[in-house]
């Protein structure tokens, strides 16, 4: 038998290893199946072909693109901002809930409800300008430490869905978050975590005004709660900013699943995708029961609906993208 | 003297006709000022230089991309498909405002004032999918014919502005639409007539709601309006669906006023530019008294900020896209 030259192995190699678009994700049925997708709606001539500007896919945030355990994490910025700001002047702690917040008691916040965490967030918020908040935002999400796995939260979004949404993009999908979190809170690291710029990041809306200061005009943003993205309002963003169905959906809770409902219920081939949280070492094991991300209506319909429920134990070779590997 | 050969005449002239990215603007200070813009913030090492992902240029489209008299085209549109309405189902004709916009009687329509407008608008613009009017839309701009010009709707887009957004995009600009207008409406047409996707338009809003028919999700218009994106309300939404502050911005109207002023106060190079109508013979002539595009702010206020006030009359050697040429 003729060896093969050491140079050849190499490149054979590489080029195994350039191949593979998703190396964090393992070799199971979840992989064959997004690839095939993604194989059949780009290929000219197949049946399933996709011109390149209905190739769009849309993510949920919260538990699908980073984590959102034991809270999700815009709730431990508001906390955060709360505390900075009455370091800088006590007298904003009016109540219980901010006073709770500013001492970090997450029990204290819980105990208070609703209307606890509507005065954090109207406190951590609002009477800001967009670009203020933005770069507060993305200063907390470079710095601030998840208090139970002690990374970053930056350092917290999933690897295997980095490679997706890369993998994506250079198959000529252009790839939107469509989120229950706020616009102006995913914006702020967004493209510095995921390459999504901040025009492809659909959210829930704050209100918001125009107002001129010293001659420059500058968004501000105001307390009230004007669209809620989040079940039936995922569609309705979507149609808001996108204004065309999506081809691929991705999310991971009950507030996802119309989105996933609309996007593959339209004309021609589409693709939804449910990442069940089934880690308990490595991550969080939770669905039915959990008060944030419950998952109940995936878990009975997504099969006979033919989505494809991507088991996290099982699917993912690796978890966050940031600190060391698993 | 050498001849010159006929080739080398001809591709002289062929690239100089190719050199000049605006052929139906003339040659005066207007189009000098914006070729210099673009070439300020396109050249790599300029103190002017934007990277491309900040180039963002918004548009208003009513009476800046297309005309706008003697009434938006979108009431035109909303005129029709009121009257075709009443042909399927003359019981529709409740009123005294829809019994006028069928029968045509636009000075019966305008004397029920805003009550009758929002009538007819209901009655046109709601309780459909998303989809369905989409489709309704994209057949009226295609084939309806304005009162006056017997033009097509669709043929009463700007040629000048048509080469710009082209211009624009070739050097690496983003162009979007930010319209009072309808985003439905707009959309509808958009692309076909600017080459802007449907996600470049951000316009008024009608609400909205997610609805399952038959297993298929879809997107249902409703009667109310929630969000007018005009005035100071063109920020809001370029914040809402761009989320970063554009570069250049392109009114007539005071309505665009915020929109201008808030690209052109940011940091870095800006360029604001009203659209004046000044001509009569080939479009329509009006500012401070029009009923549609009323222009009082931009005339006061232009020069002093350093706005570009382009003279239609002046400026352009062609107006509409399609017909004839002048």
């Amino acid at each position: 038998m003729r060896q093969v030259p050491a140079a050849v192995f190499l490149i054979a190699l590489a080029s195994q290893v350039q191949a593979d678009p998703l190396p964090s994700w393992n070799d199971t049925a979840t992989k064959v199946a997004i690839i095939d997708f993604v194989e059949g709606v780009t290929t000219p001539g197949s049946a399933d072909f996709v011109p390149e500007a209905d190739r769009i896919a849309v993510f949920d945030n919260d538990g699908t693109l980073w984590a959102e355990q034991p809270l999700y994490f815009q709730a431990f910025f508001a906390l955060d901002a709360v505390r900075a700001k009455a370091e800088a002047d006590p007298s904003i702690l009016t109540t219980d809930a901010l006073k709770a917040a500013a001492a970090g008691d997450l029990e204290g916040v819980v105990a208070g409800g609703t209307a606890a965490l509507a005065e954090i967030m109207m406190a951590s918020h609002a009477d800001v300008t967009g670009a203020a908040f933005n770069a507060s935002v993305a200063d907390w999400a470079a710095t601030a430490i998840h208090p139970q796995t002690g990374l970053r939260f930056a350092d917290m979004t999933y690897q295997p869905m980095t490679e997706l949404l890369r993998y994506l993009r250079d198959e000529g999908f252009s790839t939107w978050i469509v989120t229950g979190g706020g616009s102006h809170f995913v914006r702020a690291f967004a493209e510095d975590a995921y390459g999504i710029p901040p025009e492809q990041v659909v959210g829930s809306l704050g209100d918001s005004e125009y107002r001129v200061i010293d001659g420059v005009g500058q968004i501000w943003k105001l307390p009230e709660l004007t669209f809620n993205d989040d079940k039936g309002g995922k569609p309705v963003g979507i149609d808001r900013n996108i204004g065309r169905r999506p081809i691929l959906a991705f999310g991971n809770s009950d507030g996802d699943f119309e989105m996933i409902e609309y996007t593959t219920t339209g004309p021609g081939p589409s693709l939804g995708l449910i990442l069940h949280h089934t880690d308990a070492a490595r991550e969080w094991a939770y669905d039915r029961e959990s008060h944030v991300g419950k998952l109940n209506r995936g878990l009975d319909e997504a099969a006979a609906k033919g989505w494809i429920m991507v088991d996290m134990a099982v699917d993912w070779s690796r978890i966050y993208s940031g600190g060391k590997a698993d």
